[in-house]
């Protein structure tokens, strides 16, 4: 059988990779950028998102079951021809959205929530979310899991007082069972999500003849756990592996020492994906300790708020020092906004007099950036110069930070 | 001297013609999208405007002042390369907007007013109009006039009860007089407005090598004020001429009353403009009156509120009835979302859900609507049926309105 991702070079533990699928070939590494509800934020079209070189994007289960629903996306001949993108899909599970829902109730069969929009009644577990993801007509689907939280709220607060040490012990006690299950109900929802997923495609079909399914690696920032669920997962036939549970509220290096820990042992002859990360160190990072694909709100959120990425670092366009400045936002970008010419001045014009202009533009520089910085990143793994490369850009990224 | 404006045909009182600028040619009948602050609402680009095929395209005077200020943008090479447009651009004075504005005081001098962002202190008058609209680097720059209200707030409402007759005949006295004031006023400026346009630009040159300037007739809905305005400003020598104070609050019949007593007795080797207006209907009744020009924020403002034209009227994207709807907004269009194959039920998921893209969308089909209008009038008028195919157009506009 075909195989759906080929390592074209290595260096060090970091990869260049071809990942094939049934609407063609994605280089990696990639950043995957985010079209929640069926549309990128900041009105920003397709057409745009492909200027950027974008070669996949993400779409959020969650919100489109609530709205419009997967069996009307699929009635319009699914989420491609609904939103008219006909590069590949990823769909998360719904889990991650889920878990994060305050009014919830979790068993080891599934999970019962109320819509944010009117309270209405939902129900997800593996089977759900998997005929959701197929009505949805993705290309890469994800594993239904629990993503445990990266700390739990302190309780018992007397014993805080009286023995701090202790009452932080017990603190990561509990987070340690509470992961622990999670990992658990992660590694049995797993294989219900395969069985579901293989009933409707058979383990005989090639992978670049059907959804591929990615398997999800819990564990939180426990090394133990981390090892224990990337033993049970990996020993599933999933297409490829993802990282679930960083990226939510631990600092930057505890991640770190989590790739260092895990990244490097998922199976090297499948994708991995490292979930919901990150900011453009933060993507270096990973990518030196093995990971191949991204996806991540960062750089449209943060374009909405004014913040615009450059090779210099981080800029505030609304700030005044841009009012009469006749540069664009970085020299080396060809997105819509710079290759045009347009300048950081009438940027700044933009955002503070509040057009969606500015909103759109910015979005679109943002992506740009990150495509540009998976772009480049590929190609110094290819010449081998990736390692010397990426400090040189973080040294750079982090002085205007 | 070469001229500005070629008549190529015209049927009855309605015309075909050819407006030239520095910037380029515009076919007329035209429909001219409103940039007001240097930028479309909605997100829309200027690649987005030229895709429906405008031509040329407004900004106004009185934002721009405001913010960024027109030195700023004069320093930043002018709007063209500023917003990055590089077709013709038309700036109105900004009296029309400071007219609005409550806090103000009109002398025979100019007007001082209060920014409506900070109420900052601005003087606007004729000489101030033209130096700002020149520093803006517009291709179409209008005199500086005075536009009257349609009606005035009541007063004496003793009187109305005891007599409304009597009453109604002092209040169409008192606006008569307020509107001769209008007209004499504008008279002045007008005169005013050319001296100033003509020591940067001497008469000399010819309207192709340099900023053209369009007079301003005034006379609300008096017809005597209407002929005194025109005998007047078209007395000056003025490369096109526009009727303001229309399109302010009167009944749309009203408004077709004024342009038959006047438009056609406007010059006939110069460009026609209806300035503010207005509704698909309204402008082919203003073409078979002898208009050319027009500008309007109604297709732009009714998109971002869900309203959609087709040539079967006016659509609410919104309502339930289009949620599972899978025909685009207008078989007949080609715009960015109608070219695509998207979908009603698609844009009325992004409204429903609050996605900018819904808005962008929706802007880019109304304008395409109104630039096909214009594109269609401008052929039936050279084919001689413009009457006929009007007739039916607008019937098939009212039915669903």
């Amino acid at each position: 059988m075909s195989k759906n991702y080929e390592l074209k070079a290595t260096e060090g533990k970091a990869r260049a990779g071809v990942l094939k699928t049934r609407r063609g070939e994605i280089q990696t590494p990639v950043f995957m950028p985010v079209a929640t509800r069926g549309a990128m934020k900041a009105a920003v079209d397709f057409p745009d998102l492909e200027g950027t070189g974008a070669q996949v994007c993400l779409a959020n289960t969650y919100h489109l079951l609530l709205r419009p629903g997967e069996k009307r996306v699929k009635e319009f001949g699914g989420l491609h021809q609904w939103m008219g993108w006909d590069k590949p899909i990823l769909t998360d599970s719904g889990g991650f959205q889920v878990f994060s829902i305050k009014s919830k109730k979790i068993t080891d069969e599934g999970v019962w929530f109320n819509s944010h929009i009117d309270g209405a009644r939902f129900y997800l577990d593996a089977e759900k979310s998997i005929q959701i993801q197929h009505d949805l007509g993705a290309d890469i689907i994800m594993a239904f899991d629990e993503c445990p939280p990266s700390r739990l709220a302190p309780t018992n607060l007397e014993l805080k007082k009286e023995d701090p040490v202790l009452w932080a012990k017990k603190q990561e006690k509990r987070l340690y069972f509470k992961v622990r299950k999670a990992v658990d109900r992660t590694h049995d929802w797993a294989k219900r999500s395969l069985d579901h997923h293989q009933k409707n495609y058979p383990a005989s079909l090639s992978p670049i003849e059907r959804p591929q399914l990615f398997g999800i690696v819990q564990g939180g920032c426990f090394q133990s756990l981390r090892e224990q669920s990337l033993a049970e997962i990996t020993a599933l036939p999933f297409d490829g592996f993802a990282l679930g549970g960083l990226a939510v509220g631990e600092p930057p290096e505890v991640m770190y020492e989590v790739l260092d820990g895990i990244a490097h042992k998922l199976p090297k002859e499948k994708p991995r994906y490292l979930m919901g990360v990150g900011s453009p160190q933060d993507l270096l990072e990973a990518i030196e300790r093995g990971i191949d694909m991204f996806d991540c709100v960062y750089p449209a959120r943060n374009a909405r708020h004014g913040s615009a990425y450059t090779w210099d670092g981080i800029i505030k366009i609304t700030n005044a020092e841009f009012r009469d400045d006749k540069t664009v936002l970085d020299k080396n970008c060809n997105c819509t906004a710079c290759g045009k010419g347009l300048t950081k001045g009438y940027l700044h014009h933009l955002m503070r007099v509040g057009e969606d202009l500015g909103k759109r533009y910015l979005t679109i520089h943002n992506i740009q950036f990150y495509q540009d910085l998976m772009k480049l990143s590929r190609e110094k793994i290819i010449e081998g110069e990736f390692s010397e490369w990426k400090k040189g850009v973080i040294k750079s990224l982090v002085t205007k930070d």
